[in-house]
């Protein structure tokens, strides 16, 4: 299980919560548990007058931050795992267990005092979207199917979070204590991502490959790669002399033609 | 974890439960979990018609039964538990932390066919009685005060019930279910390592970071990215047009210069 310095660095998401009851639900599971940080993606303000009647989760939800987007509420974060009833969407993300899921964030947290997780749930309607689940590194189920024999079975918000942080302080067997590689941040990969489109655009890749060039494909690209906060800046390296090198020959071309790659086209 | 049969063998037992919402909450975390009989200890008629709108519950109100006392609805069961924020009262019981319950229910019911298990909550201001905990073969606690640092903690009804159930459905430790997506192999990997040092040449960076260029750095870099068997061919696409758009470049360049990139050096 983790200590409260561990429980410290991880972070609940909740993108497009729309009811202060639920809202409110929430911050009493994660006071129940020992969790302080939630983060709250909207693009409104959200009413957190009547979340606040909460018992005992004040301190939560004073705390809590409001996010324009999922992109600027996980970029500290090294670790993005978004919660999922699991559908056809699934098969673009490993999929774990959150016995499973549980484990990764408490090696995560343990191996490095730097990382920080996300864990993201999605409205309480519609789940998380694709482009939301692509800044994920993972996603989580709690396997209900097997238990309802429903197809898309949902659980209530305020339920699934407190069923999530249960799992997370439940006491184990066995302490493991596994150091693993500082991870990159996910602001950093967004930048990553930036530049690897502009090599894409560059490289005339964009035009011949729309499909795979699409900002949700490249993030999930990349999130799928997983770097090391170390490896990150040897990949932004590469890719700025690539650019560099790139944008320089197109400069020198005095034709400015069709930069098409037509070898197999 | 429990099958549906054994699941069918496990009764939720709400003593003095007032608020429909949270009847309808608990209905709803039974039905996520696969659980189908709740009871309800209550000396007046309960307003089940507003929990009835509770999503997915349904099947689970409709068959509760309303009984008039503890003993009348564990009447038929064969091992009682109460949960409990822990207290002065509790040393009248053995405590079991959730784990070692949900493992005590297993082994109850699996153990022989004509075993009950009633799983009983208290009301939510004041949880049981000493007279209701005294049906009880023991009591078990979800230890919050080791989280929250406070006395005596109280938990939503419905989270706390969604919490227990699943405990109870909880994959032990050889069900996993993961979908992991394929792994490129070993021989795609070096395939991939081979394109990428075409382009470090290409495009300059050999020259200016010779460490980072080394095989087996190049290597590590890319092992650390792990891609995915579908991975590996969208990476090698995107090399290959690099690589494409940079060697035009060099062919139709008529200067033949110094391809160094001179921004920072």
């Amino acid at each position: 299980m983790l200590t409260a310095e561990e429980r410290a660095r991880v972070e609940v998401v909740l993108v497009r919560a729309r009811n202060p009851n639920n809202i409110g639900a929430v911050a009493r599971a994660m006071h129940d548990f020992g969790f302080a940080r939630m983060a709250i993606v909207s693009d409104y303000l959200v009413p957190f007058e009547a979340a606040r009647s909460a018992v005992d989760a004040a301190d939560v939800l004073a705390g809590a931050m409001t996010n324009a987007s999922v992109a600027e509420a996980v970029r500290a974060c090294t670790l993005v795992l978004g919660t999922t009833a699991v559908g056809e969407r699934a098969v673009e993300h490993p999929v774990l267990t959150l016995k499973d899921a549980a484990e990764r964030i408490g090696e995560h947290v343990k191996g490095n005092a730097g990382h920080r997780v996300a864990l993201l749930f999605g409205s309480e309607k519609t789940g998380l979207s694709n482009a939301e689940m692509s800044h994920c590194h993972a996603l989580v189920t709690i396997p209900m199917e097997r238990y309802t024999g429903v197809r898309h079975p949902s659980m209530n918000l305020g339920q699934a979070v407190a069923v999530c942080l249960y799992e997370m302080v439940r006491e184990r067997s066995l302490e493991r204590v596994v150091t693993d590689p500082a991870r990159a941040t996910a602001e950093e990969m967004e930048r990553l991502r930036g530049l690897l489109v502009e090599v894409l655009e560059a490289s005339g890749y964009t035009r011949r490959h729309p499909a795979n060039s699409e900002e949700t494909q490249v993030r999930r690209l990349l999130l799928r790669g997983v770097p090391t906060a170390a490896d990150a800046p040897v990949w932004t390296g590469v890719l700025r002399q690539v650019l560099w090198a790139l944008r320089r020959a197109k400069r020198e071309r005095s034709d400015g033609g069709d930069s098409g790659f037509t070898g197999d086209a």
